[in-house]
């Protein structure tokens, strides 16, 4: 028998289809987000729902079961075609679990609940959403339930799975314990630590934006962005999109503060290192994708976060910002700098808060959606459960739903079971970046010259070249830095930057 | 039965979804032309080869010639319904026509051939691409010999048949040899009677690029195009792409020259106030489609070419020039801009040329082609076939080959059967402007002063929002103006315009 008629390379042919038209869905996203005007919105609607029902009726179709079995003879001793036979599997046991009239429904309930929220946020009222978020939980639920019922596991476990294959709640609930018992006396401690004099104030035209602009794609190139191979756009919600070879990230730009790009794009140019450096050879195939939502974000969380809040790379970033912004940049200096990007505070929006406070709003949401799939929150109680959750967690309280429960998208867009992937993603930045530290020798002071080859090196053998050859993100981490996933070099990390020596 | 479940309601739904997806791939279309960089070629090619297979997947499945036919009772007496089944089986025939494997070979030639095109022309050595385009040929006409046995008629006609459903060469033959006789001598008797004083020189520092996009953006809302559903941006080759509710019009500005943008952006408006005409209710069905690519052509060419190139038009104009470009538009009044947009000479370049000497483009090229496809010219012998045709249609030799049989990417991308619509377009145009004309009292005046909704609103009535009911553009063009399509008003159209009265 050839290769190229084993019931394997069968396989690999439909799933490159599979995986081509999973890359067409991802660019009409980035387009949704960065180019198509409001009137459009229906037709793109029904062309991702197209795409979807294309993808799930190709996996459904006879006979893939029987494919899936005979191919793991064809593949036993080839570590990379056994892994992308087992990535194979798994998606075509979650998908189609969930029967067409299923997906169809919760689709559209997607779209419209993602419609309504858009008003509702407009108008801060979160009844304009209520009833379709009630709909829309109901219609993620009984999809939980379908994929349960074949993989075993909690509904809210087999939600979980689409963003990071195999997670368990005891394992999310691990992660989140042990930061639970350490933030709040950590974070009172850091505020008591804190020195915040003064940072220079932004001049009164503003920072312009095409010097942002520059700024940041300077740094972009600096740390391997290829632009032959992606490009940089503004979106009103930040994102890295795109595919492997054009990869497209959005930022947005703040007059009053530079940072707020720079640290933005830095963050979503970690994600796009990690596509760009997903294996070649196994374009468009599951083996190669990245390995999970948490490994995702630990790419964009180690540069952003571990690195380029760092005060080695303060040093670095100080004569840039001088030179970006020339007369209004002159009292930016390394110090002002990463005391400004290391500020601390109890924050009513997840996306303005800092890396001491994110887990918090993380867990919030994680505790509330947990409980609206078991049934136990209704949706109408969905804004004064945000507002207790949160002064339990943080002791603030939100005075608008605007800056409570409407503030993302998520749910309503019908993302249910990412939101631990955050948290797991800057534990797991911590713990990948320690690792390079101890393997890189003089790795900080590489990071002050802006030398950052050998860490983009390194992570791209460590982890981007990997894909998904290995079956979880434990896995993976272990062969990378020994250790299954821990909260421990996070909460270390967190005491070495915050707490005074 | 009730409606839903009626077998013509079961294929509405499908041809549902591959009007979704045939949305998706004319946005990633748009996507490779605006915005895609160099690197995500490969990735974006994959992309449509797998939207296109899976098109020929649903359309090739078992029963669904056994399901056209029987929902063709369901339809009787409903004209909107049987047209739209019409046109389903159509498309059905056409396109499982070709076998699949012969369908991917052609797709990845097409890819192939555009890729070797581009470093051709840019090295300007048609030998770069010579195997390539052999090989495409080749393809070409196996996939027209599939069809033709399907559907009846030549070879060629089978190809026309994807861009102008049931064109013949006999009629094709007809508009070409009625203007073959006329033009020549037209022509002669046009750049006599020419007068051709300086118009306006150019600033030195050109007219701003901003400035001719505002002026544009005006122009295009003045003529109904809706920004909150569509685009107007910038790509090497200008076009009009997207779909009906989010339609994306490029251009390109040449600082030296405001009215190759101006007089594109016009053009392309003609296609998207046609692409938003056509019927709501039949978004994303076969029979809400435009009626083939002559029709197509004639929306443009009727606004930009009947309207916008008129003396009537450059008096409303003229002002907005002044104002667009302040001092430096300050020569520039109704005569002179008359005169620079209706200039006419023997020019090398298809899109550089005038209404006069664009059908002799065309002819070319049809001639050409057909040859190609019947095996009577080899690629080999393109680049002298293309000088000696020229000079016959026209006098003048290229004197490399990207000025001759590199200029255009039509046929090193698969557009074989194509060109022949402009010039049905163009007659299509003065045909269906002469009918606006008299039925819409006052219509130049109206013109001289801006107020094109009569206009507008008479093509969305009489064309637009038929969609495809019609089965051809012949009985389009009847519905419309009572006659077939012919050359007379277009050949009047010229008379009028460039003949001393």
């Amino acid at each position: 028998m050839s290769p190229t008629d084993s019931v394997y390379a069968g396989l690999e042919a439909r799933f490159a289809r599979l995986g081509a038209l999973g890359e067409a869905a991802r660019v009409l996203h980035w387009d949704s987000a960065v180019n198509m005007p409001s009137g459009g919105a229906a037709a793109r609607a029904e062309q991702l729902a197209a795409l979807k029902l294309v993808r799930r009726d190709m996996l459904a179709e006879d006979g893939m079961a029987g494919r899936l079995d005979e191919a793991a003879a064809e593949v036993a001793g080839d570590p990379w075609r056994a892994a992308n036979l087992r990535e194979m599997r798994r998606i075509w046991r979650r998908e189609t679990a969930v029967d067409a009239d299923l997906l169809v429904a919760r689709t559209r309930a997607e779209s419209a609940c993602e419609m309504a929220w858009r008003r509702a946020r407009a108008e801060n009222d979160f009844l304009v959403v209520r009833s379709r978020l009630e709909e829309l939980v109901d219609l993620v639920r009984r999809t939980g339930e379908a994929m349960a019922a074949v993989l075993g596991g909690s509904v809210y476990e087999a939600l979980m799975d689409a963003f990071e294959p195999g997670a368990t709640t005891a394992g999310v609930d691990e992660l989140f314990d042990d930061l639970a018992g350490f933030l709040p006396g950590f974070l009172e401690r850091a505020l008591d630590a804190r020195r915040d004099p003064p940072v220079p104030a932004a001049p009164a035209e503003g920072y312009p934006v095409e010097a942002q602009r520059a700024l940041c794609v300077g740094l972009m190139k600096r740390l391997g962005f290829d632009f032959d191979r992606g490009r940089l756009d503004t979106s009103l919600h930040p994102f890295c999109g795109g595919v492997p070879d054009d990869i497209r990230i959005t930022t947005r730009y703040d007059p009053g503060d530079f940072s707020q790009a720079l640290m933005g794009v830095l963050h979503e140019t970690g994600h796009a290192l990690y596509e760009a450096g997903l294996p070649t050879r196994w374009r468009r195939q599951p083996v190669g994708r990245a390995r999970g939502m948490a490994m995702h974000e630990s790419q964009s969380l180690l540069i952003e976060m571990q690195v380029c809040r760092s005060r080695e790379f303060a040093a670095y970033l100080a004569p840039l910002i001088r030179d970006a912004f020339s007369g209004a940049g002159a009292g930016w200096d390394a110090e002002a700098l990463g005391r400004h990007c290391l500020r601390i505070r109890r924050s009513l929006v997840r996306v303005d808060s800092d890396e001491v406070t994110y887990p918090s709003h993380v867990l919030l949401r994680y505790r509330l959606e947990r409980a609206m799939i078991a049934g136990d929150l209704r949706a109408a109680d969905l804004p004064g459960a945000w507002s207790d959750g949160l002064d339990d967690l943080l002791g603030i309280r939100p005075e608008t739903d605007r800056e409570g429960c409407l503030q993302d998208i998520h749910w309503y867009d019908g993302a249910w079971g990412y939101f631990p992937t955050y948290t797991m993603g800057a534990a797991a930045a911590a713990q990948l970046y320690a690792a390079a530290r101890s393997e890189i020798a003089g790795l900080p002071e590489a990071v002050a010259e802006g030398a950052f080859a050998p860490l983009v090196d390194w992570l791209r053998d460590s982890v981007h070249s990997k894909g998904s050859l290995f079956p979880s993100t434990d896995a993976a981490l272990e062969a990378a830095t020994g250790e299954r996933l821990s909260a421990a070099p996070f909460k270390a990390h967190l005491a070495r930057r915050y707490l005074p020596c």
